[in-house]
């Protein structure tokens, strides 16, 4: 038996996924639970790591047109209900507000008092208090299209929480916009499922396939979803965007009319599109390794930390002020429209220091010691390279290729990501074959089994459910990217003209 | 009597100030009320505004050091309850979540279900809910300081409610640090109060007066609460942002110990401090006037309106044409840090397009027909003069000094209203006068009574609270940048060592 590498994470992905994922959120800085019960404390680095996220997403929501805006948090209880699909998707998960202030109780302590005429439920999603507002906002065509985005917090009371994956309260953005046709609509929802994806490609490295959802698996009130899903390290899928074209229902339901250039009135035609902190628990399960996080560099808090290294008090002085030079030399430059970030690290804290880079996932890792000093040089170490694959480099050329090296891990994160979803990623015939692929216990090669399935699918939405009760396994999306193909559907063998994508998800 | 100039917003200040302020909110595009009771809807150029707020807000707090991050919206009723002061001072006006979904009621509508063991509180303010997290955090003095800051928003339900100056939920920031001497902790205090007070000044010029609350107006729970205060157009006191100082007291409450240097155990020591889009109503009070809204040109979301004006077809190319060329020489230029942000507005929707722009308060308005263009010139409007006061200027020159001009208009706008608060503060050591000066419906010149009053106070409450209920005027502050002076108490008469700020305040 192979002795045993020692990682900084335990336990390692292959020995407990769910449990790794927990300790790496943990050992990464991330995040905590709290206390309040479903809900997160996103720290420091977490919350700096979203604010990058969100500063590209703001970029090129704007650049497309959109404007941000606020609206309010409480949802009365009617406003919910006007959609009907909507509210019966969101009735079971909701926190609500029925009282308006604390009053001594019969027993002493405070109770709820001042009950509300008619309860406010927690925003879990916008649409109806969005569409109150839009209902006046619209009066003719000439307000169209009106393109409308909101970053704020939400709460859907989820049963089974998993940090950054499902929590009861997370912070998001939601795009609301309104057209004066289908047709239009029909490409915003597309056009924002486009920005979601690079968002999630070019930022985060993290591949994505582009679809729609099935029938079944719909936004609550929508006609068409789109989303972007990804593969994690355990095979499994995440839905990492949405963008829902919602036709003329939730205007309907809010009364968006307007008035036609014809001079007729019509309702319009709405869309919406969110995604999450969610991105976060993405990352890490694309990037994270048994030694920690792995942070792409353009969403990177931080791109370079320095770790002066001076065991004797004389050279202390002259090694810091060496770090403080070169990190004056990095930080005057910009790498992807931001400066770059450079931490210099001289707690006195042992081998803990550099560890605690690597599980936090930094880019790139310099220690510098009296020796790289006498050499006018740096000691580098990438975070997507192994721990101890440092090496040697000039000051001067580490300086000047700094950006060049940043793109090249960007890339390779993105590079590895996505040759490990092609490797599990199966073109599946056979039923015997597909419920083998989504059942490893029962095979001898436990390696080879589960990942993405594309198999074909009549659209019947029997074979969708037989497939989810047998299996547990649901159809991610009907992808865009995919060469209409003839076949039979993997459950019950009548004709089907694509292909869609079969996986467990999260 | 004078003929009655005509203005865009009616009624005027003069004619009906709270109204005046309604219609401006309205007529600015900045906000509206909800029909959710309380609440606000920000709209884009409103929140455009806020966002600009934010990000100079957000430099300044991460230049001292301090990190954002994410707490929870809900707060345990326990947790609130555990300092005594400041459960009390808020208690009245909480929204409290008692159910986790909804379901059908006997009569057929949806109903709250799923009760909560615990109440929860949509938190009014964090310092409980985020020293649960500080306890868990903090070990020892190495530790130390911790700087956290959180965007996020809050609900305080208020009876009255008035946009942007109070509303059940509104968007700020708060600010929570924890330090190891009280020294410390104090000067964390005072650093935050001059971060608030820079942006005030410097950002809306806005001048404001900074000082320490009297105890009857500290924060619940604080030791010693500073402020800004500010003067609007009605002559009222706007406190505009707070900085306190906790001593050990929510250190306590929520149990945040740390090991000191000797190795002995310490309770440690706390400040927080927070602003809010309350800045936002006291900037339309301070710059807004019978014509509508004036923006500051640093927060200003758009520097430059670009009003194409082509009455014959054949001219419209080719001005729209100039206009394209002279909006991209601007855009490609720096203001204040923000690239220079300009908007040609083509709609051809006749004269309420330039006021649309004035009422707005858009710094700079730009008119251009073929004339401007033959000549190579601007027709130009400053914000800060009359919506008369336009010039031509030559192309070159207006794009060559357009970053001068828009500091011009900075200066301007705060220099004037540090004229107004100057022409309105007074020295008082008479409770006739002073009487007098906050009841202009007895004097024969209305005109010249209230604004500031400077007066000398004992320091007793029963003072503070005889002038609270005859004048309903308060202390607003005990400034910092005033002399030391003896004299007697403007109340009682009893000695005093300072004067203190006096006023009617929102």
């Amino acid at each position: 038996m192979a002795k045993k590498v020692k990682t900084a994470i335990t336990p390692t992905r292959e020995e407990d996924y769910p449990e790794w994922y927990q300790q790496i959120v943990k050992a990464s800085d991330l995040a905590e639970r709290s206390t309040v019960r479903g809900c997160m404390v996103i720290k420091p680095w977490g919350y700096a790591l979203w604010e990058n996220i969100q500063r590209e997403m703001d970029d090129l929501f704007k650049s497309t047109g959109v404007k941000n805006a606020y609206f309010p948090l409480f949802i009365p209880l009617s406003f919910l209900e006007k959609e009907a699909e909507h509210v019966e998707g969101f009735a079971k998960e909701c926190a609500v507000v029925t009282h308006h202030r604390l009053e001594q109780g019969p027993e002493g302590g405070l109770i709820p008092g001042g009950k509300l005429t008619e309860p406010l439920v927690v925003r879990p999603t916008s649409e109806t208090i969005i569409g109150e507002s839009f209902s006046r906002w619209v009066k003719s065509y000439r307000d169209l299209p009106l393109l409308i985005n909101q970053w704020a917090n939400v709460v859907r009371w989820e049963m089974r929480t998993r940090i950054f994956l499902r929590t009861s309260e997370f912070l998001w953005q939601e795009g609301h916009t309104v057209h004066a046709s289908a047709e239009e609509a029909k490409e915003r929802t597309r056009l924002m499922l486009d920005v979601y994806a690079r968002t999630a490609e070019e930022y985060l490295a993290m591949p994505v396939i582009k679809g729609s959802k099935s029938a079944a698996e719909r936004f609550p009130g929508a006609v068409d979803t789109q989303c972007i899903e990804a593969m994690m390290q355990d095979r499994k899928a995440l839905q990492a965007g949405t963008s829902h074209f919602l036709g003329q229902n939730f205007a309907k339901a809010s009364g968006i009319r307007y008035q036609t250039a014809d001079e007729t009135e019509d309702f319009a035609w709405t869309t919406s599109w969110g995604a999450s902190t969610r991105l976060i628990g993405g990352l890490i399960m694309t990037h994270g390794d048994d030694d920690g996080l792995a942070v792409p560099p353009r969403v990177a808090p931080t791109h370079v930390a320095i770790l002066p290294i001076a065991h004797k008090p004389e050279d202390r002085q002259k090694v810091l002020a060496y770090c403080d030079q070169l990190a004056q030399a990095l930080r005057s430059q910009y790498y992807h429209h931001r400066p770059l970030v450079v931490e210099i690290d001289d707690r006195d804290i042992g081998g803990a220091r550099g560890w605690e880079w690597i599980k936090k996932g930094v880019p790139v890792r310099l220690e510098i010691g009296p020796r790289d000093m006498a050499n006018d040089a740096v000691f580098m170490g990438r975070r997507d390279k192994g721990h101890k694959e440092k090496a040697a480099m000039p000051r001067e050329q580490f300086i000047a290729e700094i950006g060049a090296l940043l793109d090249d891990i960007q890339a390779n994160l993105f590079d590895r990501a996505r040759a490990f979803r092609h490797a599990h990623t199966h073109t599946i015939d056979d039923m015997v074959k597909f419920t083998e692929f989504f059942t490893p216990q029962n095979s001898d090669k436990p390696e080879i089994h589960g990942g993405f399935a594309l198999s074909h699918w009549c659209g019947a939405a029997e074979c969708e459910n037989k497939i989810k009760e047998d299996l547990t396994v649901t159809i991610r999306c009907l992808p865009y990217d995919m060469q209409d193909e003839e076949g039979q559907c993997i459950c019950c063998g009548e004709p089907s003209s694509q292909r869609v994508v079969f996986a467990k998800a999260y």
